[in-house]
């Protein structure tokens, strides 16, 4: 049951960013077995002074269309699992928006089972 | 000291904001003996293509007066604090805003005490 | 390669932004031995009501300039480094823009080094 921030550059249709939050939870089932009807998005449009990023670095080159994602997480998937969680949903993001896989900056914070209410004030994993 | 984030839809008044901000203060006050005038959060006002959640999920159905708190915190509280805290927080939201219990997703993210400034440039825990 | 998300009462120029986010790659670049090309800043611009924030607390006053700075970066880094960073940011913010140092709040959330892609769909550190 993670939950995604997204941010972006002000000025993507509605249907875009909801077909970006619809990935990233795609992906997250695909590759870290989160049930399908786990859905946690919120998105972040920015002006282009408060989206700072750099057009190059570690090799990748990006363009105002790039997206970052910040997941919270239980703590314990295997690198192998975030890996294709991060081959996925740059996939998936090329697939249905035409995305350069350069353009999708993901980070991944883990969290212990406890950290979680899914609502009605209880701790529904510990 | 912990620093709180919270998401919620467009459209509800300042005064309601408000009490949702008191209201996380409260709980962390009364569950984690946060100081009671530490007072940290961050309000993010979304449109609703911006804020993607699931109306049923983990038994838990949920309506557009969802609100995602995110809250980072030293480590190193019990399990029993957090239930306290979740229960708690659901509990004041009702009392005050009627929001229902269903409708309050929390995160905890736990951090080093030498990874906080809480001004002046030093790092008052550590 | 960090990332840092930015809190911000609303009214702030351009300028004043953009020097914001310069300020927390050059400190990050000098006490973190980040790479000086590695910026990745996203701004949250507030409005009163959405920015709540204690006055006082922890013997530090602070006012409507108070910048709350989210800094996520990889585990590892020590306790003098961090020191040195906290320092590092508030003195360059108070040269560039007559920022209060104790108008300077920060905290770092560090993960594993599997948990970024940096873009391409791959773990560039695992």
């Amino acid at each position: 049951m993670p939950i995604t921030q997204v941010s972006i550059l002000q000025g993507k249709s509605e249907t875009y960013r909801r077909m970006v939050a619809d990935s990233v939870c795609d992906a997250l089932h695909q590759a870290f077995g989160v049930p399908e009807d786990d859905r946690f998005v919120t998105i972040l449009e920015h002006q282009a002074a408060d989206f700072v990023f750099s057009p190059l670095s570690m090799g990748v080159a990006r363009t105002e269309d790039l997206l970052i994602f910040r997941v919270t997480a239980n703590r314990g998937r295997s690198v192998d699992q975030k890996k294709a969680f991060y081959s996925r949903l740059a996939s998936l993001l090329q697939e249905r928006l035409k995305v350069l896989p350069e353009n999708v900056f993901i980070n991944i914070v883990e969290v212990d089972k406890e950290n979680w209410s899914f609502g009605s004030g209880i701790a529904q994993l510990a």
